[in-house]
């Protein structure tokens, strides 16, 4: 898929850094930039020169590739007003964290009016926003797509070639299969780290090192978008917080019992888990 | 101090990245490199080819400076195999991560031998051994000096100095308040890290984003090494793995409860923490 249209709505940390990547990566295809908020598009008009950036809607008419950068809250709202501006060509995608909310809500919406597929870039930063954006975000960067069982194949594939262009490795998961991987390997990692910095505190932060540092990252992220992303996929998020918890359970028994081999044993498995990742 | 002579004992990552930096600080100094095993001593030699490197103790006599590189369970040993080499003058310090036990069993034996501080260096890697050793591994790090009531000012003096020219900034905590604090910091990241990669499973792993990566970097370490650190700090580390369950049911309880508003306000008080900590 060459898209010779594409716009982004709503450019924060993830839309924007599609808007940055899809300049390089399609430097003939128009790009317009639409965002709610008027006080953004300087900064918005300034890093992209060329897009047509504004709060006008009729701007988005005849695009190849809509890309939604709100979060999953904002969806179908941002989506009513699209749906006079789509032609039944434009491949519709977004970029929220939980799948299933969404492929209720906007769907439906697009249903015979676009062609829409979920996307979840495995891509981030604690920073948010435009000003965080960075044309390299997705490279080698796990994309994946949540096709329904009515999904075309053609769908499929172009929204797969969209981000491939950008640097990313494409995944295809069930919506469900997507919310319940998630939530172990983003949702869980991120609430046990805001909660490891609660208990931690400030006292000790003078003496952080590297582990600390990195064990904590994304705790720095934005609140209120975790905190929705955590609602939205809340059943998977307390079934993995209740497996973990399990888990420290034995961890703490060990310690208790000071049993050196079982304790070893819980590092070792853990260790040669993470080992298996390869370096970035 | 300008040490005329260093030993360094045992060389891990750390004492391995003490022996690198120490070439550099101190280039006309002599360096000894003591280790047990023999078949470690040759990548040794090829990295440093100055130093003395061999298993012979009486290479460390007339030492200004002795740096343990091995973990706690191992320095009372050491120590006693260290005492006839030693002179009143010599400094000697270590690296382990849990001080109240080294205090208890190194200092005694020291006492009136040597001058004995404890040393913790917050600087790692979930690489170990000499091959992981880095010349640049203690620069900006924060190095946590435990002297106690009984402990001369020159030997504290002369520890900050020594690592202050490697690069370190340099701390000094009682023995307690170091290990209570470094249980937040260092020891409850590194269980729960541990305990996360269980939980998340290999499942999970193909769609690892650099937040899953960051946050359980620390799990790939050595298991013994971190058992035996676990072990050493229990009753700290119980604690803090206390007070990590409470913050965690308050934020299960909030998520049960779809209670927004509270689940943005523990993320934000984390946000706002881990926000405060510098960029390295």
């Amino acid at each position: 898929m060459k898209p010779a249209k594409i716009s982004i709505l709503a450019p924060g940390l993830l839309g924007g850094s599609v808007a940055l990547a899809a300049t390089q990566a399609f430097p003939k295809a128009e790009l317009v930039i639409w965002s709610r908020r008027k006080e953004s598009l300087a900064p918005i008009h300034q890093a992209l020169p060329k897009a047509k950036v504004g709060t006008d809607w009729s701007a988005v008419a005849g695009s190849d590739l809509v890309l939604l950068g709100a979060p999953a809250s904002a969806l179908s709202s941002l989506v009513r007003s699209l749906l006079p501006h789509l032609s039944t060509h434009t491949l519709v995608t977004d970029v929220a964290s939980v799948k299933a909310p969404v492929e209720k809500d906007v769907a439906p919406l697009l249903q015979g009016r676009a062609r829409w597929i979920g996307s979840h870039p495995m891509a981030g930063s604690e920073d948010s926003g435009f000003a965080a954006a960075r044309a390299d975000l997705f490279q080698k960067a796990t994309i994946i797509l949540t096709p329904t069982s009515s999904t075309p194949a053609p769908t499929i594939h172009d929204a797969a070639g969209f981000w491939k262009s950008l640097g990313g490795r494409v995944v295809e998961l069930a919506v469900e299969e997507h919310d319940r991987l998630v939530s172990r390997i983003s949702h869980l990692p991120h609430a046990l780290a805001a909660t490891l910095v609660r208990a931690a505190g400030l006292a000790a932060l003078p003496l952080a090192g590297s582990g600390y540092r990195d064990t904590t990252r994304v705790a720095a992220g934005p609140a209120a978008m975790w905190a929705e992303i955590l609602l939205g996929n809340r059943r998977e998020v307390l079934a993995s917080l209740a497996e973990f918890r399990t888990g420290l359970q034995k961890l703490e028994k060990a310690l208790a019992n000071q049993d050196a081999a079982t304790l070893t044993k819980f590092l070792e498995e853990a260790a040669e888990i993470r080992r298996t990742l390869p370096s970035p």
